[in-house]
């Protein structure tokens, strides 16, 4: 007997997604063509103005790991342990991300990423990479792809891995009733670069996300390999501070040319976009920002689209024959906790806004770690299920509501009770909430 | 002094909000281009499948009366005075909308009241109509217009009045960072007749709107001055009834081919579209389903588009020199009301659906028009508040909550209240919330 020839697939968009996707269905013998409009990672340099740092954590992590490229992006990343918050008239304070050394984030640059995946995906057999080849139209009924150029590929199936303003969703939705929403935060972002002291070590402790909130802006900066840091500049689109500098005083005392870099750089746009179908039949699915683009403050876009990935290819193998069922069931099992992503972002904006100088919240997250040290199977904070664990995010929601609600009685019955109390009330609690 | 040359507007679209903007600015002497890109109504006969009938309540009435045309349109329609229920078993019910004749909804359909706005408009000084005309590009900084067949409109601003799929709102918004979304209800509609009896009386009373709830289906129909009703099914969109008749035994007793006109007729979407902005600087701007386009189910698309026109010119009276800031104070007066009326429509749908088979929702409607009767300046149901007055959307909505929280409060009281422990109620409410 003849094998059966496993589907061809076109992947639109070689960024982050496209290519992971791409190898992790190589695996079972798919053919990809996977195209992007621009060039090669591997070819240019670093442009500027287009990439917030990347925190790898435990989603990134077992998506890599799955691919066996997650000692090799961790030799390229910079661990962070925890935040760093700079505020007016005194030390930076120190707020570790998790119980123990495990809990950790991993700053990496977006191309350093970016190449990696490109580079393992070629490895493939039977996938094949074509930069600078611009998707300009998709047949979603034949899963049929035009290139800019005229050329037109044939496919079993197209995956949409073309980001926040994504063509294969354009063209797999246009005319049919989908639902589609994109807003964008009243704040925009510019990027710069905190450089390592004139002695080559870096001007910061290197180790920690550094979080400066500002009085019209709020400065968030990841570590690189080179010591120096990139620090992202969020800042009101209409009335941005001018300068710049005044808004940031504790920064501009380490980057001089604070108001120049800024001048220079533009302000780029943060957007949510949310959709509904995220498939077409068994032809066309979509994959990251393309179905779910969010707010860059919970530091999960990556690691949701990397999940969306091992998602949709454990549902093609359990799948194997109705390759719409797999489409559906990846699109039902992901889509609710995008969503909970996307309000958990826009919620995380407020906090690093505000939160970061309000003594009350911070006081409520050391509160919330200590408990998570003293019972660490049972009280987990939100922070913690979302960065340091794979709880799909809308379950890692609930579970923190139920701890607010116990919070909430504690606070109620007074602050008498001890460990022991607060044990006798997380059991009633859970007998009560047995999930 | 020579006078100033009045500004040149395009209007995008010459459907109802168009040709009533046209006729309103052409007053203070705005010479204004009106293109369409389908046919003239006034060449053509009723197409099917593309209106509900409309139901002309106190906004439209004030915006037709402004342009001297409430007279002309009251003749072409059907006074509504109530919702007539059809329910499994029994006589219908009769609900009255008001609690006075003047309390009444006017059933027009939509061609005809497109008519009579385009034949009006064209009259006015300065306005020049171009039907087979469509816009396929919109420069929003020098307000230019592109047609179809290569024309291209030279004015001082655009305005888009060109319904939901708006490509004036898809022009001026593109790749700046404006708030889109757009949701199609599960449920979508095919619109049927109820021709006259044999003996050419109408099969049903005329004077209201008809409501058959059904188990997986609702229609209602508006009357026609031929004595025929225009019956939209409402269904869902994914497993619809089949045969139709089956969810509407009642409604087929009245219509012996409702199955061949259901299964004639295509399927229609219902879709909300929010946005924002809705003007660019002082070079564009948005009305009607463009800006806002909502569900049917509380009869006020065509109300809230006409009653935009109206805010819109009196914007532009109340600017003279600086058509920006006239923009501006547009989109800020009418935004968030159009915003609730989405809300409401969408309720709408749910109380369509599932309440007029519940009586305790029918009683409560009861309570509130009884309550309506006895003190009329001081308890006002919401659907009177939207229906037939021309109090802002969100400030019904403000004021019917109010009155909620005093039936729920009377309630939580007991039932011995009578009258006077009513009124002393209401009293003090009103003490507490002067407005």
């Amino acid at each position: 007997m003849e094998p059966t020839a496993s589907p061809e697939a076109v992947i639109v968009g070689a960024g982050l997604a496209g290519p992971l996707l791409a190898s992790l269905i190589a695996r079972r013998g798919h053919r990809v063509d996977l195209v992007e409009g621009r060039p090669d990672p591997r070819a240019t340099r670093h442009h500027g103005g287009r990439s917030i740092n990347l925190g790898m954590s435990a989603r990134a992590i077992a998506a890599l790991r799955e691919v066996g490229l997650w000692q090799e992006a961790r030799r390229l990343s910079v661990p962070m342990r925890g935040r760093m918050v700079h505020t007016a008239g005194g030390r930076p304070s120190f707020h570790p991300y998790g119980k123990d050394p495990s809990q950790i984030l991993h700053s990496i640059s977006r191309e350093a990423l970016a190449r990696l995946l490109v580079e393992h995906a070629e490895k493939q057999p039977g996938v094949r990479l074509r930069f600078d080849a611009r998707c300009v139209a998709v047949d979603r009924d034949r899963a049929r792809v035009t290139l800019a150029d005229g050329d037109e590929l044939a496919a079993d199936f197209v995956v949409g891995a073309d980001g926040a303003s994504s063509i294969v969703r354009t063209e797999m939705q246009r005319g049919l009733p989908a639902a589609f929403s994109r807003e964008y935060l009243e704040w925009g972002y510019k990027e710069i670069t905190i450089h390592p002291l004139s002695d080559g070590t870096p001007a910061v402790p290197l180790e920690a996300l550094h979080i400066w909130p500002g009085e019209r802006g709020l400065g968030v900066a990841h570590p690189n390999i080179d010591n120096s840091l990139t620090c992202t500049l969020f800042l009101p689109r209409d009335e941005p501070p001018d300068p710049v500098s005044e808004a940031f005083p504790h920064l501009a005392e380490l980057v001089p040319d604070l108001d120049e870099q800024a001048d220079a750089a533009p302000m780029s746009h943060l957007t949510t976009v949310r959709t509904a179908p995220w498939h077409h039949r068994d032809k066309a699915v979509l994959v990251g920002d393309a179905a779910h683009a969010v707010y860059p403050f919970y530091g999960q876009g990556m690691n949701a689209s990397f999940e969306d990935c091992l998602v949709l290819d454990g549902m093609l193998a359990r799948h194997p024959h109705d390759r719409e069922a797999a489409f559906a069931a990846y699109e039902h099992a992901r889509k609710p906790h995008t969503d909970v992503l996307a309000e958990l972002s826009a919620r995380n904006f407020l906090e690093l806004r505000d939160g970061m100088r309000s003594p009350v919240r911070l006081a409520r997250k050391r509160l919330d770690l200590l408990l998570h040290k003293a019972f660490p199977g049972t009280w987990v904070p939100l922070y913690t299920l979302v960065s340091h664990t794979t709880v799909p995010y809308g379950e890692a929601l609930r579970r923190a509501r139920r701890q607010d609600r116990v919070a909430a009685a504690l606070a109620a019955t007074g602050a008498g009770l001890g460990v022991a109390g607060l044990l006798a009330a997380l059991g009633r609690r859970h007998r009560r909430n047995p999930r």
